[in-house]
């Protein structure tokens, strides 16, 4: 298996940062781990600012609405504009009110967190369920207690630290009974990297439901082109001229490739040079590859 | 697609009766419907017993121990005998303890209920999870509060209720981070009919494990064989001159025949006539198909 061309001389990243004028960022393993920095990172937006190129946040986590990923951004010091950042709560939400275009009596059953409710919200479109307490119960469903309710449109699912089977008995029943009802997950990412360990992500939330159904939700985020789709809505780029740029395989890598656009694969998150080369490499090789977003601060020093 | 022959005279039925020596039954749907006994099921039951025939009780809810199953039988009037009952939570039981040989220093993490930790302390087996309080939380898992015990080298998913982030965090770190721990479920059935509707079942309870790890699980209940084998080591039997009754395609009648048992569908529980007729039938077909057990009573009435 080729693997994607290794970066590694000044020349090299002047030239990648010449070659695209949009820049397009996952941003946990990539710019931060949790509440840190990665280190340059902030340098190399500036640099890229500083040459006009046009940049892009694209993430895939849905517990956080875009006002917040921005607070998170300035807590961090990194400059970035909320027209910037796309995370999958945000397309999950302009997917239902402008390609679904969900009637405004009906409602969306939530299954994940504050992130999606405000989405949906700013969208003008109504949700139960998400972080409505009488949700989070340990009781065992009962569906003699339980009334459906027919305006509920969509079952919407993202990460949800509070699953339990109140909240898959409620989706599975509006996803079986409602007529027409669609089912859609922010993103599926198996897991995610957490303070400690590896935990189960979103996927691993919504895979009850594909399976007691038998039937697969809708992915909004990352690899699914419906999240470019809602990029594509609101900023102009040529995707010859674009990059996206990420520490997943399977999510960013295989999102840009989906979308026309190069790629750059950094090896701070999730992806290890061992996933890349060797006889188990993936399938999916990227264009370029470097250690670390911060190696790009080099290209100043060729250009000096 | 051809479908079983579909029964009907009086000695249709008395032929089966003739035909087979040994009598497999599914439970719920075939003998009763929750609490309430289907009409002439007992009847037949009885009919069977007085020609000598061996009778065997094979169901996948695992929420009961076979001691519950037998109260269960006693409850609703009905003949049985502990030696006749196979649940999937003791296959999965005997499974770690005769075939595994899971060493009596190490323990099993259960997401379930109290039929598993019975069926795996009579095989002397201890485990951990289960219906202990301290797993029935609602608040979020952090890797921070948990210590890996190594000595876990099993992990039984069955229906749990109160399947949470906590229960699924945890055993997905013993899976991804004890060696050889070994990912077993009792049954993998999709829905079950509970009163009022359907709700998800087994499947969906281990489907989160399934995608965060890509693996599957080694499935017990039917129609895996290893319930068969289970059966096999205790009871002795012809196949060729048994026959299973079950009420579900892809459970029951694919566990007879992949037993080389002959196979005989009621349609008193989940499937229903359109399933086995018409262009979208199934493509597993039993042998046989009558509306109830209860019609085998006419068999008695044939031999007058």
């Amino acid at each position: 298996m080729s693997k994607g061309i290794y970066l590694s001389s000044p020349e090299h990243y002047e030239i990648l940062i010449e070659k695209y004028d949009t820049w397009m960022f996952d941003c946990d393993g990539v710019l931060w781990h949790d509440d840190q920095l990665i280190e340059g990172a902030a340098e190399v937006l500036k640099i890229l600012r500083t040459r006009n190129k046009a940049i892009v946040f694209v993430t895939n986590n849905a517990t956080k609405s875009r006002k917040t990923y921005k607070r998170k951004f300035d807590g961090l010091g990194v400059e970035a504009y909320l027209g910037e950042i796309f995370g999958s709560a945000y397309a999950s939400a302009v997917y239902i009110s402008s390609v679904i275009k969900l009637s405004k009596s009906k409602k969306v059953y939530v299954i994940g967190m504050i992130g999606i409710e405000e989405e949906l919200a700013e969208e003008g479109i109504s949700c139960i369920g998400g972080t409505d307490p009488a949700d989070r119960t340990v009781e065992p469903f009962s569906l003699s207690n339980f009334t459906l309710d027919p305006e509920v449109g969509a079952v919407l699912c993202g990460f949800d630290p509070f699953i339990n089977y109140t909240k898959l008995s409620k989706a599975f029943q509006y996803l079986s009974r409602n007529p027409g009802c669609h089912f859609l997950a922010t993103n599926t990412d198996s897991s995610f990297p957490a303070d400690g360990g590896v935990l189960p992500g979103a996927g691993a939330i919504s895979a009850p439901l594909r399976f007691a159904l038998d039937k697969d939700p809708l992915v909004i985020g990352k690899p699914s082109i419906t999240m470019l789709d809602c990029i594509k809505a609101k900023i102009d780029f040529d995707p010859k001229r674009s990059i996206m740029v990420g520490d997943r395989l399977n999510t960013d890598i295989l999102f840009g490739q989906a979308g026309g656009l190069s790629t750059l694969l950094v090896l701070t998150g999730i992806t290890s040079e061992k996933d890349i080369t060797g006889p188990n490499a993936s399938s999916i090789v990227p264009d370029f590859v470097t250690q670390s977003l911060g190696d790009l601060r080099a290209a100043e020093r060729s250009s000096r």
